[in-house]
């Protein structure tokens, strides 16, 4: 009965939604021109859920893009920031160096999610009390500096993102309105038990709302087909956690949206 | 759409679903009598997933079966052990003595959990290939020690248990076949950092696969009304830890069920 009922369900809702729109759409921040993605579906009208995805350190891409059209599928609108800048799209070990220009220089990481997030909040179909951020690796860390800003959105996801923040830039008492969902790799190299606990302990001074889940056997990139399957490299695709993960930003998003 | 869908869904789910029949229910364990509590939907026929509840320090009482009936309106077939025996209820202070010789007896505790998922594994209704096991503060350290002693169960959620081992019960590697969700208050004074570290570290060598969330602002007994509303006090209820961690366990059913 349940199964059917279920069943019954998603039939419904996938004969409901149409294939998504997709538009590259242009902006500026500081004399910069950035070049983001925005994903929705045109079946349905009016403002929605909306949500603003942070890319990963290689600057925007098919994978952020596949995030983009399964949520629009889920039917938020969707937008993809670019933190970078048009055509910047460094391969590694260059985009090492390029997010680290981002995560050494928090104020100018800070403007470039803001000039994202306004494009999303002035988008007809954005309902401004319902958006959400989600952020993979270097986009992970950004949605959580979306949040120590101070960034007037509902909530943030940050899978395998890293957790540390800079000095003067770390979440202060009673300014993170956004509740904080970290999504993490156990036994990530890259993001030790060190950085989790100082994570932790700034958010709760800043008595924030957040939770941190931790899967068993995931290392960076846990969500990441393209990172192979060798745990051993420190980062790699774990189909569990990646499943897992997406469960629970979807779970979150039903609690802030409510 | 998706709203009017749901509620569709659910005003018929509620339809297909009776009253909880619950009965009391006597075994045996080592000449000790005990005195379990068997709660199930006779609207539904046919074997089900199936879930067994062990007790908080206080032994099973209202507040486990609440959650059984909860757990059988979810259409699940739901037994709550009895690991203390017939008439043992203790309350505060006494609590802590009578848990504290299934804490510090690891064999006599196992043996105890077995007799009660025996209980569940022969009731007509249970699907053996689906059985869940999901345990409160005490209740949460014995599903724990379920999983270490290798139950054929698909899955464990610990709701702010004790998270350490004795010595010679540790979780051995290969041997967790139980999947094992833990959900932790991240301010617990009970259950410390270095608690929840060693229990990684444990279900890591184990090989186990396991989750571990942690809820901001959530001491002890974050599940629990009675336990009040000063977290200063280490014990005290959490809405939205409540609410988010009984999602938690939902999802993760979901997922070990399928």
């Amino acid at each position: 009965m349940m199964k059917r009922l279920l069943l019954l369900s998603s039939l419904l809702l996938s004969v409901a939604h149409g294939a998504p729109v997709e538009k590259t759409v242009t902006y500026e921040q500081g004399g910069v021109t950035l070049e983001g993605f925005h994903v929705y579906d045109d079946a349905t009208s009016g403002k929605r859920p909306s949500v603003l995805v942070i890319h990963q350190w290689t600057g925007p891409g098919n994978y952020e893009k596949g995030r983009a059209r399964q949520l629009a599928e889920l039917g938020y609108n969707v937008f993809v920031a670019d933190i970078y800048g048009q055509g910047v799209r460094p391969v590694p070990p260059e985009s090492g160096k390029e997010a680290g220009k981002y995560k050494s220089d928090r104020k100018l990481f800070r403007a470039r999610l803001d000039a994202a997030l306004e494009q999303l909040k002035k988008d007809e179909r954005t309902d401004g009390s319902k958006i959400a951020a989600i952020g993979y690796c270097f986009g992970g860390t950004g949605v959580l500096e979306l949040a120590r800003s101070g960034a007037d959105i509902a909530g943030v996801v940050s899978f395998h993102g890293g957790l540390a923040s800079t000095p003067g830039f770390a979440a202060e008492k009673g300014k993170v309105g956004a509740k904080v969902l970290v999504l993490h790799g156990a036994i990530d190299p890259h993001v030790k038990p060190e950085e989790v606990a100082g994570f932790e302990k700034e958010f709760n001074e800043a008595e924030a709302d957040w939770q941190l889940t931790a899967y068993s056997g995931a290392v960076h990139s846990f969500t990441q087909k393209m990172a192979g399957d060798d745990p051993s490299k420190g980062s790699a695709y774990n189909a569990k956690a990646d499943a897992r993960s997406w469960e629970a930003m979807k779970v979150f998003f039903a609690e802030i949206f409510k």
